[in-house]
């Protein structure tokens, strides 16, 4: 390991976060609000610690797979922690952990809470608090381009820049080139979603800080009742599209801007979304109407936007589903679970390895009927390798580990069974709310210490997905080897 | 596919089931009571129905593997129908789908329930209830043996028997020895657990329906409070001990008797199953202590009887676990899911699947930090092939496949998730009882026909490892081939 190195790079990193900071300061000074000393004393302390750690100069340069794992995993942790002073020194979270807590939340694009109350914030702070979602939203586009490649449990995400297209498997090659394009798209529609909101009628500082939550598949609100506050049906809608939007595979609008739109429908992956997002709807539309609203369309507004919310992880919510009859709550419960799209900011399992795992029980079917025939499994008309395939199963029932894992722990404190379960679905899947005491209009404040540093593991491991955290936790990541 | 033949061997079936009714037709007589005439008739009709397929000879008798599926899977929905006609027939269930319900429940050696009230039942039909978990425990270790073996999915299952022994590999081809030989072991099992619970104060019939459903980890009790009702240490320490051991896979004691005892305790899967049981009742009794039960001891034997039923999926009972904390609630729906060990009678996903599914994690973490290298995955010091682990995988993720989609029907009828949870957990699990409405003082009876139809198709897919059922439900199975 090239300690020196990494924590060289972590320096930077902290620099690059005491920049991040200057948005917020600029609103907290807009505003005139008590909050500009907060973000003046943590970017003070964070560009002294960066600083610090950038005079690591490490005499040897060079970096394996390892370091940058070490660098990746250890750079969320440390701008979570980091992150977390503008709450504390402010005061508008007195606890370290809770801080802690909502900083984790914000950079791993998750978007729970353990703030009771939200409106009385003062406004920098509200923005620092989003503006974190779409930092962490930037954050994981860089990481499934430069570090997750190399990551076999988590290479689903290249599957579409390798398969047939203008210029087939160039994606990768030219990183910094490919970030810098997916950042103009990931700040284009963000943009263009916040001139949206102003228009549809919501005021200009949520608009903005609305936009930044969807656009890193967040949902931290700058209001107690999140986007149903507004009561603005146009303002719903917009955000119920783009929150869809920003759960597709970015590459796909990179093949699309490269003129190869068609791909966009016959992507196996975007169906899958696609289909599933449209089926929800249908059955939870079918299942409230009658039930929880009087009319079909108030059902469809309501169910479209929790469903789109829900699946794109990002935790907005315009009506206390947590409420809705249990088939509807079921539906949510496994969207929590599905996730969006690889490639996306979305967190959760995605849906291209759900395809992948579907595909695989069918191949195994036909094996047993057919024994001696050969399966390949397909995406996009092209042939999975055996090691992709493997690498999604690893990554399922690890996951499926770690939520046992933490269940259990969280359930210590005695909390009932419905509101740990989702707790903990909501924190790996990067969701934001849950149901029973973490439901929409519940929050995780009541939860202990030691339930809140599970989650906030979870959020991080949910977030860099599984294997980067599960790395450090590995005895022989540390151990010394000659290559 | 050989139709006929197919149906000339679910002619047989029947035809042994018939006669398979003949201890309950004694009981009946013993007892004097009006179910006598029930088994009488039911027996005719199987006779009649067998006899008339049986009759449906086929031209040519060569099966192949598409076919023995089929007869495994029919067979065990035919014997479950016909086995239905004892309760109808004498009125002790007046429903069709309730009577069906619980004759998959039996033969699928589940013991969840329909009947909320069950010492009222007269003996002979009681007594047939258990007995179908004693036959279905038998058709589980044929199973294993005879047609598992071919479905790759499920062919974690002899992994003991071709590990290192006095004789390895040659357990196999001799399946028609073999079987006789496990059917003795369970046989010895069954008669020895029948004589402890006579001595430990038990009335006898209580002992003998007892052991029946212990020995086929099935869970049906002759009374309301299950083995709580006895309210006898002795009786719950002896049922909690052969719970345990029926849990284990069947071909350590074949190796035991061989002469190779050493192979228990160096068994991979024996010390996980081992491992989990004893972990599970240290923290379940630290949580019980003080909170439900006044002292230590009485929170080990509650404790420690639950977790034996839960893990090798029985469903006995001696306290309402429904009214646990949480923390021992959600160990013991882990446990529901995780199950005993694969040869035995148990159901669930099978403590072998969970231990190569650890060491696959494992893998898949020095694979990232070492690429180059090559890591095979050992059970018992031998290798596993690929094949076997990437049936293991897909063997889980169907398991959660199915899970969820029955958990979203049964869902419609809008009862609480924990206990659709459990009820679906329970019912693919082949445990019994779950949590809520379905906790062990409560039963099946409330929810719709719709979903005891999809709890049953779970008992089923659950018994029977998932692929011999999902392969009836593949288009591909009833095309016809030129082999």
């Amino acid at each position: 390991m090239n300690i020196r190195m990494i924590f060289s790079s972590l320096g930077t990193v902290l620099c690059i976060e005491a920049a991040l900071m200057i948005p917020s300061l600029l609103v907290s000074v807009i505003y005139g609000q008590a909050d500009v000393y907060a973000f003046l004393i943590s970017m003070l302390i964070i560009l002294a610690v960066g600083f610090v750690l950038h005079l690591l100069k490490p005499k040897n340069t060079q970096i394996y797979a390892r370091d940058g794992f070490a660098i990746v995993s250890l750079s969320w942790i440390f701008v979570s922690i980091f992150g977390a002073l503008p709450f504390l020194i402010s005061g508008s979270i007195s606890v370290p952990i809770d801080a802690f807590f909502e900083s984790v939340s914000g950079f791993t694009t998750t978007g729970a809470t353990i703030l009771t109350e939200v409106e009385s914030l003062p406004k920098g702070i509200l923005f620092w608090r989003s503006f974190t979602h779409w930092v962490g939203g930037m954050g994981v586009l860089a990481l499934m381009l430069a570090v997750l490649p190399s990551v076999k449990a988590s290479s689903v995400h290249i599957l579409v820049a390798e398969s047939p297209g203008p210029s087939p498997g160039k994606l990768v090659p030219k990183i910094g080139q490919t970030v810098k394009i997916l950042y103009i798209i990931y700040t284009a529609m963000t943009l263009f979603q916040i001139i949206l909101l102003v228009i549809s009628g919501m005021p200009v500082y949520d608009s903005i800080v609305n936009a930044l939550g969807t656009a890193g598949t967040g949902g931290f609100s700058v209001r107690n009742a999140s986007i149903g506050a507004y009561s603005n049906v146009f303002s719903e809608v917009i955000i119920t599209v783009f929150m869809f939007l920003f759960g597709i595979n970015f590459s796909l609008y990179y093949q699309a801007i490269k003129g190869n739109i068609k791909q966009f429908f016959r992507d196996a992956e975007f169906k899958f979304y696609f289909g599933i997002v449209l089926g929800a709807i249908i059955l939870i539309t079918l299942d409230l109407t009658g039930n929880v609203f009087g009319s079909v369309w108030e059902s469809l507004r309501h169910s479209s936007f929790q469903i789109s919310s829900i699946i794109t992880t990002t935790g907005y919510s315009t009506t206390d589903f947590n409420l809705w009859p249990s088939f509807s709550k079921s539906i949510l419960v496994i969207l929590m679970f599905i996730g969006a799209s690889a490639g996306s900011t979305a967190g959760g399992i995605k849906c291209i390895r759900i395809v992948l795992l579907m595909k695989l029980v069918r191949r195994e079917v036909h094996r047993i009927i057919h024994p001696r025939s050969i399966y390949t499994v397909k995406i996009n008309g092209k042939a999975v390798d055996e090691d992709t395939l493997s690498s999604a199963t690893v990554f399922f029932y690890a996951f499926i580990f770690i939520f046992v894992i933490a269940l259990l722990i969280v359930s210590i404190e005695g909390k009932d069974l419905v509101s740990n379960f989702t707790a903990v679905a909501t924190s790996i899947g990067n969701v934001g709310p849950g149901l029973g005491i973490v439901g929409p209009m519940g929050n995780f404040s009541s939860y202990s210490p030691l339930s809140k540093a599970v989650f906030s593991f979870c959020m991080i491991a949910g977030r860099l997905e599984l294997f980067p955290l599960l790395l450090l936790l590995a005895p022989t990541f540390w151990k010394k080897v000659n290559i």
